[in-house]
């Protein structure tokens, strides 16, 4: 099992820790990882995002060949539904990975994050998957992911105060501590938290790893199918391959009749 | 990696089956299944899966020690949130497990079931997994699953007509076969669906693996915290030692202050 | 009028104090009321739960015949849905039918229960009858239904000002009382809260026997039409009978072309 | 037990109609009836809703002294929640009675009615209810209610296939008739439906019965306390009494601390 | 482009604030306003919102004639639905014009209001919008509109208190000042509101001015087609030419084949 | 009033056609127009909705100077949230704008659109607006942008079925003509059409200059406030002075207390 992952932030130290985390996470994997070339180091903002949605996607496509699946590690889940539909391997997001096994581990479920500026961007991303109905809450501790990467430690009792914070004020019953630059924190204080305390990192490779031994079929109609992108101007060589040349020659036709 | 599963039906042919699935889908683990002792051969009603509840749970509990994580094989998930909380290792449902899984590979999922007098129940199910705004729709095949694990061969077209119809007409962007009885039939006819179609035995045992791995820590808190039963009267006695006695005596206090 | 409850606690104490509620509020009719014969002696988990799923069902099994309607007096609503689909009487829910007779009263309405690790539960209830834009919030006092049960005159103060709390800072617009085991104590506190406080019991009553002079036809289609068990193995011989016999010889086909 | 009906429309023949069903479903209860003094004969638009919020308040207004509770038939539920909030005595509307009672009944409901006009106005009231999730959908008979009271006989068989089609093709485990101009009629053909099919004038006077016989106390606080308007100017007197004069000087204060 | 606001209460010196403001924020519009001739003075309770209901209508009809769109200045948009479909021209509600520009403006928004007992009416208001996914939540301060209107210097801390309040502990990204009464209020504090403040009569107007220019056709089918009343009795006599006289006898049939 | 259209295709003759019914629609405005530079031709999958987020903003970046407010005009609303945040005037999106407007003319509405492939984002782009409870369908017509735009007069009939169909069977009382590639279409043929016909660059342009003329203040807390990207590399200069520079250094606070 090969899986690649991609940091859609420039900051290479992220990728190294993300990788860290996964490794030994996913001990049996063959693990890889792309950080992206273009773009803000630490995304921070509705812009970052706009420009890593496209970073993210370069990344992928300039290094997915080879591998079994892909695992976004952003927790924005950055570029996910374009790099879901344009590649014919598996790409899964670390935090839509993170949310989904919550659920099965208990009822509702909370965020942990950390940039009050941040709080709209996750409650979008739990609607946008559907999953609205389980949030139990979001605790926004009151700094910055840089601020926060740059000191892990400083953060643990913090970390661990809003998550039981959601425990006992807001009913979640698992908790998911978001965030690239916070991947393997968890861990060190799951045991202070009452309910499972979730490594969104450690829940993506799972994932990653279970959707590359599933070997769904691609898709060949609906929004996921690949589908040749018209006159592509600018852009990077690897992506212009991607887009536009067919995966599969011998894909069967869009519709099924 | 240690896993059982779990048929809530009383026919041990399924159960057959359905072992047979898991072990090709999840090689190196090792796996092994019990069936319900009490109920209906194979659940068909709301009556059913109410005795059906009890009777996973007890199987549950007089065969679960010395597993890493458990699969409830019976489409209708009976019995999952009780094992979910009473039990000490992480239980998963097939059709739980499907349907998170189809939230990684597309949009809107769709599900083929097989008797009209159940599709309540099964728009029951999404609905208490919250996941109701990402169902495209069910397919209903007039029949029962008595008859279709009779003769799954005679079924494959109606099946991969109600697949195709569901991305056609409902914007599918993944299909779930439901059902324990046809646990393998979706490998023979997934290429002639243009989305993927997923196997919810398949899915169970992958996601069973990796919550295997994941080793989430049991909660002490909430509603999947273990609890002391009062005054359990006439049940099975591996139940009764089951919910009487503390799972794990160094069990941190209900509430973390 | 003769109306059955069904206690899906085993402890008898309880099934008296509930009927004796119900004579109350509807003196014309006849009631009679049965106890579970297994399970746990208060239900306080979700393992308890389906063990009672089980057992309520078994209960009315034996005894509905000769009576126009049954009220299930479990918080929960145990086994309501099985209930309603094999027998030819309506059955109704205690705190299902203190929900809706809510709606009748006011805008939102809010719930007060009596263990923290139970409030899931009736969330999930909420949200299962489709009710939760109506659902203002649950106020929890942090004790039990033993101890609640035990004396009962010891938390009226506690109910009182759960409810208010639920009114003034919820926006609640009527309160349900929830519980079997509290039945009987909305009455004497009613007069101290701005809005109207529900007894789920007295609900029940009423709505049971609204449905045993309604006289709607017992559907024979959909899920709630009774359906032969296939092949039921070592249950109770009553609920046998129940589910192996078909209720009613004439009753129409099940499709209506 | 005395119960007052009113009709919102103008036309007593539709009162009297009501009346007569009515009185046959609750034959213990002393039935009295009033009719809007203006407005449409028979409500069929948006604006004849408006005027009729109007017209059902202040025939309410005119008349309720002495009764127990009132049921408002029309089956937009006219003037229900300004009703509900200004009389001392509970009010309940026929199509939100028949609603909640469906609930009881099966999964989810189906309405009937009779002027692809007005569907819109149907579904925002099961929105507003907060009762979308439970409803099955909607089927039309293309008329009006003018010529189905005309000759209601001749749409017997159009009702039947409406009410069965809402079971095949949307899953309906409950229907309901609409419209206070066919009370009376499902009673004829129910037999024929596969699954209860409800008459809201029925279900209506059932539920005013209990809520007459719940004597819950009327709320303080919140939105349906009643409240003294401020100048009222150019309404019918006794309108102008019933929102001028304070229900009960006893009445307690609007905060409960 | 000629506006008519109408002001569904019965304060003429409501109509002038709130004429005043809009002619302000639309210079170049001529405006005029009508006020409506019974009913309360300012409305406070849902007896008086159905009141208003067909006040508002009556006053639109005896005065649209030869505007380009109209502007209903009632917080609670009274009789919005009822004139947007029996009068030709476009109608907007003044809360409604403002819930959707501020989901222009930000992801979720807050309401500030006046009055602890209208609180459920504007939450009703969201819903029955279908905007209740985008309400961040309702601050209420404690008084009424009355007490605003007499001294709305009074109430400046407050709301901006309020307003903020919402920003910081809700998540809001916009803010509407929700009440004719308070028109003008906001543009004095805005600038202590860390998020866009939103005047409702000021939405309005632009709003209505949009609609005025949009020329969108008149609908000829659905709920907000024009259609006849049946027979209409002691209503106000130009309401009666509105509702009894076809606006357009070239107007297309209903159905389009 | 100066307003900016940005058109995130690569297709210069799309921005001259949106632009020419822009300025028809809002003769009184000055009205430019910007073309992205990178990207696709015209978008046509979720990879180069990707792109042309980053492009969008990047477009919007270099020319926004001067401008009142923003119109983005490609139909998906491509890089609205990110160009919302980023930038210091109002930005608005074409089907966001249309989805709104339709909301003031009807009950629910309906969406026309070109390509299957497409269809799953235009429901996830309701769903992101928080509208889909305003969503009566989404009528495909089977095709795509690039043939529409190629001959929109052959298309004409199709989108007056289609439109009339969402009218007739899913009780759509407004109806939006999606794509910037079909601006001015719906003028042609919206008195075939039983609702209103909604072209959304029509309702962009008109809520561009509502939103111009508001002048609401830009907010200076939550995820819509501006925010310095941390060290930004490889984007576009504009881009890149957009996002490192505070655009008003006077801006109060982030917080306020």
């Amino acid at each position: 099992m090969k899986l690649l992952i991609v940091n859609g932030n420039t900051t290479e130290a992220v990728t190294q820790t993300v990788t860290d985390v996964a490794r030994a996470a996913a001990p049996a994997a063959e693990i890889a990882a792309v950080t992206a070339t273009f773009g803000a180091a630490l995304i921070a903002s509705r812009a970052d995002v706009a420009i890593a949605e496209h970073a993210t996607l370069a990344a992928l496509a300039g290094h997915y060949s080879g591998f079994d699946a892909a695992l976004i590690a952003v927790s924005m889940d950055t570029g996910l539904r374009a790099a879901r539909a344009a590649l014919p391997i598996p790409v899964i997001g670390m935090t839509e990975a993170a949310m989904h096994t919550a659920c099965f581990l208990g009822g509702r479920f909370g965020l942990v994050t950390f940039d009050p500026r941040c709080t709209a961007l996750y409650r979008e991303l739990v609607e946008a998957n559907g999953l609205i109905g389980r949030l139990a809450g979001i605790e926004v501790i009151d700094s910055n992911f840089a601020a926060v990467y740059a000191n892990t430690g400083a953060f643990e009792n913090k970390i661990t105060d809003a998550a039981n914070a959601l425990v006992r004020d807001r009913g979640a019953e698992a908790v998911i501590l978001c965030g690239a630059a916070v991947a393997g924190v968890a861990a060190g204080i799951e045991a202070r938290v009452s309910v499972p305390l979730l490594d969104a990192v450690v829940c993506g490779v799972l994932q990653a790893e279970a959707l590359g031994r599933l070997k769904a079929r691609k898709p060949s109609s609906g929004s996921y199918a690949w589908r040749e992108s018209a006159r592509l101007s600018a852009v990077d060589p690897a992506l212009a391959v991607l887009l536009e040349t067919p995966p599969n020659p011998g894909l069967k036709a869009d519709r099924v009749d």
